[in-house]
């Protein structure tokens, strides 16, 4: 087998300046984006699928206290962590996610065996959380997602009665997300995305990152697409299986399809935001319309790159 | 204005014959239908938009026992009722959902109110719970959604270890939930999908009911859609946006873009169910791939139709 297969990821979208960031913070983030893409494309060089690449990139992204999800996901107006995560495989287009999930180190791991383990495509709150304790899944204790920044920040939100879509001083201009997207040695695709939400948010909202056809998606016959953004336009602008159906119904390359959504069809209904891709020939596409979003992607033909700035 | 205006809407899909049913209840069926489908129809007659028709319809509806959704909805595993609503407007394309609420007369008007009243799109559980007691929502009792049947059906389903899909003896092959899709005198189109999920379900299983692309979808550029199946599998397709891609990026008319969804695409990935959808133009299309569908549409046209089986 010597097709291509490559990979993408990123950490969400948003303000992101140069000028606001240090160097050391700079060197962390780009040292968290590289250390999971080589994860993730480590796999696909032994052979493993696409499905696994994207598991353990993401889960190498939700383990770092940087990106918003997982560990460093934000608190919730009540003092919680509620995460968010899906997972969709494009030869079956087999899919699982999971929302509202507070203790579970991995979100992504608990939507795969929603996908792998259950009749069910898309399991939230208390029900989703019988699920991983039947599933045998251990939990974490508050401590664990504890953040003194991500407290500072959920203070800071109390105190002015705003719900903060990420992690950023800068009100709702930031995305805390991470995802995945990856086509493997035998021309399968599959996609991953995980979100902590909205620092400060009530009323259980969900956003883009668990719905497949929104946030993600995945399909042999087209792409695998993770999306970062606000949530909200992503889901009224089906984003995710729009870049997919522009590939398979009007012939666009992944490159188009993605410009045509992000900076056109996304624009046009006011949503911030961006997202990775790629098609089963290993093509790779990271499109965003905002100042920048944590990005990176290595393919078999010797790209690589890792970028915060637009 | 004299543009053409139309409206459709179901009551579920599935494993429905004629050799099983009473007359009886197969009048009390028509009616109910009849009626919500009249009510939606003279409110475009009198010149209201397509999102006010389709409320009005799909309010019909939850109010009716016979549909799984509103008062009719069946038991969970814990023997409470959970429901999920969306609806979306194809002027804007805002729209609005909720998930695994309890005590909600008719989760289709709290899906409006959270499309208009709120920042967001999705809230699930009891942050949607406490977003309708602070838009003065009342809440019914556990008995205003007792009915005798589906509790038969819940003890059943209980004893046999099994999840249904609907109030129907006949396990995994009904799909019980409602909804309306209306085009109005302006051209405006709008979706409504609402369900009391399935018999016995446990882990908070959310379906494709509210979820916008999934089981609802409005675009005054293509067409409005409601749909009703297996919900995983509805999911996975994407299956109310992609009759909207059909039509927006291949060129087919509705009756096409539905009949290749649903006959052909759906079916490639094993889903049982249907839809019904409108275009602006006022085109109606009922398309299911089982044994039957509860359904009805009228037109200003002239036309008018009630069915149930195939």
């Amino acid at each position: 087998m010597n097709t291509p297969f490559s990979i993408a990821i990123h950490g969400g979208a948003g303000t992101i300046h140069k000028h606001q960031m240090s160097n050391e913070k700079e060197l962390a983030y780009k040292t968290a984006l590289s250390t999971a893409l080589n994860k993730g494309y480590e796999a696909l060089e032994q052979g493993k699928s696409a499905l696994d690449a994207i598991e353990i990139a993401t889960i190498t992204l939700e383990d770092s206290p940087l990106f918003n999800a997982g560990k460093g996901s934000v608190f919730t107006n009540k003092g919680t962590h509620e995460m968010d995560a899906s997972i969709m495989e494009g030869e079956s287009l087999f899919g699982g996610a999971v929302a509202g999930i507070s203790g579970i180190r991995n979100p992504i791991h608990l939507a795969r065996k929603v996908m792998e383990e259950s009749e069910h495509v898309f399991l939230v709150g208390e029900g989703a959380t019988n699920f991983a304790k039947e599933q045998g899944f251990s939990f974490e204790s508050e401590q664990y997602f504890y953040d003194e920044l991500r407290y500072q920040q959920w203070q800071e939100a109390l105190k002015a009665g705003v719900v903060q879509l990420d992690h950023s001083p800068l009100k709702e201009d930031k995305f805390g997300t991470v995802g995945a997207v990856a086509c493997d040695q035998f021309a399968n695709v599959a996609a991953a995305t995980s979100t902590g939400g909205m620092t400060n948010k009530k009323y259980g909202r969900v956003g883009d990152s668990p719905m497949l056809g929104a946030g993600n998606y995945a399909n042999n016959k087209t792409c695998a697409v993770s999306c970062t953004g606000s949530g909200e336009f992503f889901i009224r602008g089906v984003v995710a299986y729009d870049v997919s159906c522009l590939i398979e119904y009007k012939g666009l390359s992944l490159a188009k399809a993605c410009e045509e959504v992000v900076q056109k069809r996304l624009v046009n209904i006011k949503g911030d935001g961006g997202l990775i891709a790629v098609d089963p020939q290993g093509n790779v596409c990271l499109e965003f319309n905002t100042e920048g979003m944590y990005r990176g992607m290595k393919t078999s033909s010797g790209t690589e790159f890792i970028g915060i700035y637009r």
